[in-house]
């Protein structure tokens, strides 16, 4: 299959072709040959005019809290009202150990095998930011084929959740009405990226869920107040991040959900930070690659790679300064480049043949 | 002044004569003139064998929470222990707006006078991760030059505080006993890093500071209870985070305070891990440089130049994807050097001269 009939399987086609198209986008984006590569930027800026229609909604939570449970009733409810949901993973488990916490998509029982419905596992190979490009870059081809709600999902362990609310226009954190969950996620930096905080199993203990909304709502408020000058007086174009109840299990308050998501989207859209926010996110993650490109480049390089054990051990025991080391290295691989192309320049012309 | 005499000075010199070589030293650390620089290394490796018996200790804290009062009662009660204290700043302000937070020395009236103190305050120009090396550029100076103790103080605002307690043995975060303030702190992922919390002000409002106490000492336990298991039960062996209280204005505390810093050296070099802690900060700095290093030169590449402005504009516009976007950029400076490589490589054998 050419990128070219990927690309107008994916715009155009409708049911198992679409499909076929997508899986076959997807592959073709997450190889690692370099000739693939090269179709697979070609495929995908032939995709992207046909994106950036869909709602990314982000949303994460430590396991046992409920994500897959919520997500089944959240996309069947979506699906209910004329949407098209798609479902992506990153689980930073499934890149260490190959094993998975997330699981695979059986997990969404009913949700998986519908036809309006596309699901797709976590990469499970590479650094959480190779997970993330692939996961970004499958979003795309999601879009492109008409999904109009893109979710992702991650685990409330490690990096991953910022990288999730870098990719989406809303990001989610899941909470049980435990005492303390909250401070985990302070300190994780997650609580004050958070557009939105939902508590599951509030059924379970009413009164537990009661005091942990109120306990939240005064976080959020905190945080934003000194994290953010303009969000301490209440504006109505501005989104004020709140907290609802829910009851995954129960399907119970997943129209207030997607209410409040939906005022989300509105405002956001109104006031221009839904498009500042993409923008961002795309330089953003422009540069994550840059920096990922350069440190593996970096350390592949022979005159680094020559130095580097015998510099390391040095720093570490303290006979060499550590900045003197890091310049030392970079001298290393910028000379050799420099040698050439100084090499060149002052190469003599070459000398005339012999008169014939 | 040759390295060399920099160099004895520092180590051998006594009064006037040291302060002026340190002083020197410390400029031309400071230089950024590429002769100078490796002037500056020899320096620095000449030094490195005389660094590493000081104790090192970053105090962290907001404006007006009293790190100055603090750090000269502490200074010169250090001084009549038989110590002799380093004090050097960073202060992120002064980088930005050429403006200090943190004011000159002058704020420590009888310290700085003091004939076995030492106090340099932040360098004042460049990124926080320059002015950082400047300091612990700076650090080594005065330890080679037998100061036993040295204090690097910052405030608790950016990211300045990680990169202290980076190059610290110990971290100390200075509060007020205000309600909230530890949330900012954890929320900043400041807290869970402190191997101290000092509760100043202490004298104001007893009631307020104990409650204070409490609630930061419930943070601690279960910040390191989640981040580390093996924090979870307690140890004797190991150090676990503390709150203590003092009133620099009135120097009370400043006793207790050292009891615990001393407690904290006493564990930390015994189960190793005041040694380990060194050496992972002396690769971590050494990383942090090549990073910063990598990262200056991409940007300072023609052919990077050349390039970036209208692949930005296209990344945010949503015409180009941001990975293709970081691909061709790393293909386009690393295609230049390795095209000059390779074309030496390939570059005839010069052509015999004719024959004479």
């Amino acid at each position: 299959m050419t990128p070219d009939a990927i690309r107008e399987g994916v715009v155009q086609g409708t049911g198992g072709v679409q499909r076929r198209a997508m899986a076959k986008a997807i592959t073709l984006l997450e190889s690692t040959r370099a000739d693939h590569r090269a179709q697979a930027d070609g495929l995908l800026t032939a995709l992207l005019p046909h994106t950036g229609q869909a709602f990314r909604l982000g949303i994460s939570g430590v396991p046992g809290v409920g994500k897959s449970t919520f997500i089944e009733a959240l996309g069947l409810y979506l699906i209910g009202l004329g949407h098209r949901v798609a479902v992506l993973t990153i689980d930073p488990s499934s890149t260490v150990s190959g094993g998975s916490i997330l699981g695979d998509k059986t997990r969404m029982e009913h949700l998986s095998v519908h036809e309006k419905a596309y699901i797709r596992p976590s990469p499970s190979s590479g650094t959480l930011g190779g997970v993330a490009e692939k996961t970004r870059e499958a979003m795309l081809v999601c879009e492109a084929a008409g999904y109009d709600v893109v979710i992702v999902e991650t685990v409330g362990v490690g990096q991953s959740e910022i990288a999730v609310a870098g990719m989406t226009d809303m990001f989610v954190l899941m909470q049980l009405p435990n005492a303390g969950d909250d401070l985990q996620a302070i300190k994780k930096g997650v609580m004050e990226i958070a557009d939105l905080v939902v508590i599951n199993k509030a059924d379970l203990d009413k009164h537990a869920a009661t005091r942990a909304e109120a306990q939240i709502t005064s976080s959020l408020r905190l945080l934003s107040q000194h994290g953010n000058p303009e969000h301490a007086h209440h504006d109505d174009r501005l989104w004020h991040p709140k907290v609802v109840q829910i009851s995954a299990l129960h399907a119970q308050g997943v129209d207030g959900f997607w209410a409040a998501v939906s005022e989300f989207r509105r405002l956001q859209t109104a006031n221009g930070r839904l498009a500042s926010r993409r923008q961002q996110q795309a330089l953003a993650w422009m540069w994550e690659r840059i920096d990922a490109g350069l440190k593996q480049a970096f350390r592949q390089h022979p005159a680094v790679r020559a130095l580097l054990p015998q510099l390391q051990q040095d720093v570490a025991a303290g006979r060499v300064a550590a900045s003197t080391a890091a310049r030392n290295l970079l001298a290393a691989q910028q000379d050799q480049a420099q040698a050439a192309i100084e090499s060149i320049a002052n190469q003599p012309a070459p000398a005339p043949s012999p008169a014939a």
